[in-house]
């Protein structure tokens, strides 16, 4: 009873200190930190060390790194237990078209969703991520301020540079293992919600690689070397472009659906019987056509009903998919020309066991096995490792005892599909790791991102997100 | 001796009205008449009919079309026989960047040309060819202040969409048929010396079909088919950039040399025995290093000491050149996205019997038979058949006699390679035609377009252009 007792002095704290709350968000949402423009990065590090500091963390340091710094914290629990809180400070550009209201004006506005009516700030970062770091430091303010500690030891780890896919952020931890690795769990939390109320729990993240293919005259020997000559001429000239076709086209077959690559699939681990259980029941209770609605698609690989050969698809299959291609005239109308380069982006979803490293390799060596060394490759960003987790893992445990608590009963997916660099705190620091909470947040990289501050029956208000947190730590103090 | 007496006064004529001449030329360049922009086109057509008049024509009218007009005018001359000069009034944009003189400033330069120096005319269409067609317009007056009339009767036809691919001028010549089919054959002036002062003279030209392809996710039902999604969703999701490329990837091999689509060569005529013999002959003289240097070519599709290959290439060789290609995410960095579409550019160029009516539907039964259906094609321009004269037409004789009574031996070529409408003239009104001149322009469609006004040892001056179209008057008036 004492541990609900503490709780709820927490949680009133929580009530009584929302507007001030509120506010913290929206400080910290105001503050540029573009990582892809370099905009505010700097001052946003520094707005998120004092805040740190604000809420009760006993040591701060804005830790430099060859790219943007990490922001590290600690604040000492009341249990030996010590969870590490991976946050990221930085955000996407914010200067497309389509916003209703400034970006950066963090305005309050009453938004319609199919679940009722909420509150919502409306502000670049709101969903992606600083309004579940800001939401998470009240949290950790609210426990300071009502019990003197959090119920855990808390590292936390704020880093500029994820949308730039975190570069530097393994060369920081391996740097900075030593007192990192006297964790015993890594949390990102995030509003989990859908806007309909509805809350899944992922138990790990997809790898990805990414990279560009160029086909180019110079390079190649052949076809028109440095700049884009007339058409008549490939009569006599070979072209850069259908090389890149060609060479794509030994890559897949049947749409892309079907890759080529020798070895690629051959670290391809079979789904465990954990995970072929829990996509036998969610082959139960998901409706393809909810997905098709949200993602604008009209027919996925496999037909709506055979649930379980889709959810097998998105889970477990790893793709080589064209984000872009461009190359030549691509402007209105019949410029004729032979162009000298053609160049595609292409990312690779890894599932377990495929490994980051592995790959940038085997398409080298495929492409070269295929008569196309003039092909370049070009990788961009580091890459993320997949990672996952058992659905048993107490860490895991404790995060749906906590949705629980809160009504929720989340769907688990084995993977989001998704990327986010766990894998540097799974695999460096050997951590468990959960993501996820309550609250809903939507419309990341696109104009007129938001947060629900308060919610309605079925999503939950920005109190009950901080609740949640609370909670979690008090769930992972008990050695869950 | 007559006739060599008349030239002479025609000739003399010319040298006095050098600076008149010079000022003609200036003030048409100066109009800007750029038709993908739709700049100064009305003004353009209006100062061409107004030249007409000024030089001697009885009859001009600015005909309507269903796009840009056509200036139309008639000139008697002193003999029975009717020659039909084309000219295009139309120009590239003149806005990017690289301008060293004013694109609209017709600015008089000393230059350096491998042949020595010169003085030349920077502008846009100084070259592609307002700068041709005003100095044909000078040879008419000359005539006319001389002789009273040219040798042949002049129907003059200037279109103001060359740049657009010609769209209206076949329906403007069949409508027109009556009054064109009284011209016993068409002329084409262009400067036709290189810098270091060699000639060409092209027999022909190859036909263009130019056309977009697109996948799209809407149009194939499968795949995002309003927007990018996010690339986790490949997954589950197909992918229409594949799709496009698999399509191209039937369509050709070994990169896009050799053509794979069904009927594609069914009408391609052998080589005659005089080309066969013309190329033999280029092959003996051609410097196909010259080539690669002005092309920045480092290797054609044949080796170097293969000339006669090479040759039957560029002149035999019906094509499948990609123009461009684009979809998905063409910036810096890594943005996941599965894209909803993806666009490519085409042209096909056409020889001998080839026909541009057959092609679009010989591309679209290759998609449909191999299961692209969805795929879809948007010709753009109407396309230009290919057109060719034997070197024993009167027309050319009369050319080749002009260029050596010049001091030059052009070397003669079956086929430019590239495409002009000439095939309105050589098919609907059944013209025998010829096209080329001396003197030198260059850098059409790009800056610092130039037209030699005073030439050196190689290269003619402007007066020597102007006299080479009285004697090709004169020549063609004999019945040749």
């Amino acid at each position: 009873m004492a541990r609900e007792e503490k709780l709820a002095g927490v949680f009133d704290r929580i009530d009584r200190d929302k507007s001030r709350h509120i506010s913290r968000i929206r400080r910290l949402l105001r503050q540029p930190s573009s990582s892809q423009e370099d905009l505010g990065i700097e001052e946003c590090a520094e707005l998120v060390g004092k805040m740190y500091s604000e809420v009760g963390c006993e040591k701060v340091e804005v830790v430099e790194t060859k790219g943007n710094p990490v922001v590290y914290g600690e604040c000492k629990g009341s249990s030996d237990r010590t969870l590490l809180a991976y946050f990221m400070y930085d955000t996407m550009p914010f200067n497309e078209p389509g916003w209703k209201h400034p970006a950066m004006g963090a305005k309050i506005v009453d938004m319609n969703l199919p679940s009722g009516k909420v509150k919502s700030i409306v502000n670049r970062g709101a969903d992606n991520t600083k309004g579940p770091l800001a939401a998470f430091l009240n949290s950790v303010e609210a426990c300071c301020k009502s019990e003197g500690r959090p119920p855990v030891n808390l590292i936390l780890i704020a880093e500029g540079e994820e949308e730039l896919g975190s570069p530097n952020l393994p060369a920081y931890v391996r740097k900075d293992k030593k007192r990192l690795s006297r964790s015993d769990a890594c949390y990102f939390p995030f509003f989990g919600q859908e806007a309909a109320g509805g809350c899944t729990h992922f138990l790990g993240v997809k790898g990805v690689v990414y990279f560009e293919m160029t086909s180019s005259g110079k390079r190649w020997g052949r076809g028109p070397q440095e700049f884009a000559i007339h058409s008549a001429n490939k009569a006599w000239v070979d072209s850069p472009v259908w090389r890149l076709i060609d060479a794509l086209g030994t890559m897949s077959k049947d749409n892309g659906n079907e890759i080529l690559i020798d070895g690629f699939h051959d670290d391809v681990a079979p789904p465990s019987k954990e995970e072929r259980g829990l996509i036998k029941d969610l082959a139960k209770r998901i409706d393809p056509a909810g997905f098709k609605r949200t993602l604008k698609v009209k027919r996925f690989m496999a037909p709506d009903d055979r649930p379980e050969e889709l959810m097998n698809l998105f889970t477990f299959g790893t793709t080589l998919n064209i984000d872009g291609i461009w190359g030549g005239y691509m402007e209105k109308g019949s410029k004729t020309v032979l162009p000298h380069e053609a160049t595609c982006k292409v990312d690779i979803r890894l599932v377990p066991n495929q490994k980051k490293e592995k790959m940038m390799p085997l398409v080298r060596r495929h492409l070269d096995a295929h008569g196309y060394s003039d092909i370049m490759l070009k990788e961009i960003d580091t890459g993320y490792d997949w990672c996952s987790m058992s659905v048993k893992a107490p860490i895991v445990q404790a995060m749906l005892r906590c949705y629980r608590a809160f009504g929720h009963k989340p769907e688990i997916w084995p993977t989001s599909g998704g990327a986010v660099p766990f894998y540097v705190f799974n695999r460096i620091l050997k951590l468990p790791f959960t993501m996820g909470g309550i609250g809903h947040s939507a419309l990341p990289h696109s104009p007129n991102e938001y947060m629900v501050i308060q919610g309605n029956k079925k999503v939950a208000s920005l109190t009950d997100t901080e609740k949640f947190n609370v909670r979690f730590m008090d769930e992972f103090a008990r050695g869950n």
